[in-house]
């Protein structure tokens, strides 16, 4: 049996452990939902307060004497890193919805002879509606399909014009490989558009090396940007002359303060900029990534990975026959987060929640736990399944005013 | 003529005077700019700070405690009454480009036998941009014709479904008659969009009177909710039962925590929200209506109205025959800023920001200075014309680093 002696001697040599300082988490806090909002840093909430002096001091001069004009640019380039893009292939702007809904519509513009989109029907949902809602906008008749992702080869024909794939299930935690996939869909002549929203600062992938055509994540999540932070997109350089930004506005103009009734797109991936970004929010990013920038993604991934191993060996040894692990036990199929099938999940994630252990049901019967190296310890996870333990001990979870939603399942 | 000494009487029988103190406006700052980027308020800066707070101590627990999913809708409902709207029919996010994006989608599809939008040629051209992309997504041939607004009723015909025009001329300052032209634009039977980007939080208007089926504004201007502060969207509430919102997504959803993969908008106006707006930048927004709180927008419009008599008659008096007064001068055609023309207003912009007076050059001829009721005092319009006495005395407009740009007029 795993002690939390033994967790606390792992956070001992953990070349991450300074990093939990950077943030200001309470005491008795097991934060296990950083997968859905990551928590503030000391930097971020700096860097909101400094954009706030500005915007202060220097008012409509801060546009120019700090540099707020180019921020959705420089912040891409900060992030490009964490996926394997290059610099000047990623801009900050908009919402997650919005950057899928003009990445799709960019896309099939370049495939002007195919009607059909293919995504995972265990897509966030979000991706589907956006998806089926911007294919009546193709000029065309465009058809979404939502596929079984284990079917694609099955799918993928020359009608196929895009393939939306999220690329770490937020239910399940499987990480899809990128590069396989990107690669099967190209030989199909079919384009693709990742939504890295469970991996961007938790888990390097390589845009560059699988020829990714189109991405987009948001910065909530594993980049600690805040509530509604703004997304980020990238357009493959070798796309970025090509491309239309479907949804134009000023920012992404040639000439913006020409004031030209005609729109003439900018070069780069400025252009997919239509209007400015809450300056604020960016501010939250620019100091979030300074984190990240204290360390990189093979180490971040590597304590990841070593986190929801620990996570899960806890479980079965503690709880065995109790959860059905979802998560693949394949390092190489796996998210930042670890997915527990459980039929009365409900009741069991919110009496933990009671316990001050945080962490996200799912429906129909999934208890999801993320986990985050920049801020989580090994001895946190000991805890939380501690209390896990003690949840079942007591059956907690099958308290009465937990049965309706633990019965749906 | 008028003395310094008058508009400091001005002053102490103001009754907004002490609104100013709700700022931290430097000593020496003459912002005529701010409806362009209004300044931060003590209060928004409060509320950024305490939704800091918020978001360090509870985290995704958040967005139950202290409301957050419903930010967007409170936030429209105190908005309502700037533009006399009700309760329920304005929500806060995206930004106004995506706002009218979805607005004029949502238009079009109850206008299906018609097949042009008429718009403004003087409109901001980023309107235009918008219009013109989206038109393409209707599912039918729409053209956007850019018209002279004083010939709308040429143009106005029973193939027009939607005008869209912005209510304050962002150059000119001239302000046009929401209510008799919705009502021209519904005896064509068409629908009207009214940008409110220069209006909102400057000068009322009545959209219930005025029957206005949809409109726009924006935060960042005469609201004062910081750089790229989220825009609203304002919906009839006849019209909410049967329009679209063409840009879905899970926070419009009837069941957003279902996750289901079939998208069926909730009631009301939440069904025009997408994705969660940043929660900073929304908290910004709400601190700076609380200034608008202690006070109404009758007070604010006629002190707005006694701050551009002022200016303009500065002007005349002490600079006879310099300028063109393009503002109109009735009062009824007038929004709160006053634009001058000058074959050197490049220069003339650039000389008296070096002198601490901000206002902004617009192409090709026109000094453009807004005036805000809530912190300018009337002894600040004075002491701005005396510094734009200096600069055409001196000729400081016509330095040698302006002449490329004040030529080009």
């Amino acid at each position: 049996m795993t002690t939390r002696e033994e967790c606390v001697e792992l956070d001992a040599k953990d070349p991450l452990a300074s990093l939990r300082s950077e943030f200001s988490l309470g005491d008795g806090e097991l934060y296990l939902d950083g997968n859905s909002l990551g928590p503030i840093s000391k930097s971020a909430r700096a860097a909101v307060d400094r954009v706030m002096g500005e915007w202060q001091s220097e008012l409509i001069r801060s546009w120019n004497l700090f540099g707020w004009m180019d921020t959705p640019l420089k912040l891409g380039d900060r992030i490009a890193p964490f996926i394997g893009a290059n610099p000047g292939e990623i801009v900050v702007a908009d919402t997650l919805t919005f950057a899928i809904a003009k990445l799709t519509l960019a896309a099939l513009e370049q495939r002007p002879d195919r009607h059909v989109i293919l995504t995972d029907v265990m897509n966030f949902h979000t991706d589907i509606y956006i998806l089926e809602a911007v294919a009546q906008y193709a000029g065309r008749p465009v058809t979404v399909k939502t596929i079984d992702r284990n079917e694609l080869a099955q799918h993928l024909n020359n009608d196929v014009a895009l393939v939306e794939l999220t690329h770490v299930d937020f239910r399940t935690g499987e990480a899809l490989d990128v590069a396989e996939i990107t690669q099967q869909v190209h030989e199909a002549g079919a384009l693709v558009l990742w939504d890295f929203a469970h991996t961007t600062g938790a888990l390097p992938v390589d845009v560059t090396s699988a020829k990714v055509d189109f991405a987009a994540g948001c910065g909530y999540k594993y980049l600690n940007a805040g509530p509604g932070s703004p997304a980020y997109m990238y357009v493959r350089k070798e796309w970025q002359d090509k491309v239309n930004n479907p949804l134009p506005g000023w920012l992404g103009h040639a000439r913006p303060f020409d004031f030209e009734i005609t729109y003439e797109a900018t070069q780069g991936i400025r252009k997919f900029v239509t209007s400015s970004p809450s300056i604020l929010a960016l501010a939250a990013l620019d100091g979030a990534l300074e984190v990240f920038e204290k360390t990189d993604m093979t180490a971040i991934r590597k304590k990841s990975l070593a986190l929801t191993d620990l996570f899960i060996k806890l479980v079965e040894e503690r709880l065995p026959g109790e959860f059905t692990v979802v998560t693949p036990r394949d390092h190489a199929k796996r998210g930042s987060q670890v997915a527990l099938a459980h039929s009365e999940a409900y009741g069991v994630v919110q009496a933990l929640i009671r316990r001050g252990v945080t962490g996200d049901f799912r429906a129909p019967d999934i208890a999801r736990f993320g986990f985050t190296p920049l801020y989580l310890r090994y001895v946190d996870v000991y805890d939380s399944v501690e209390q896990l333990v003690q949840v079942l001990n007591n059956g907690e979870h099958q308290a009465d005013e937990f049965k309706v939603r633990n019965a749906v399942t």
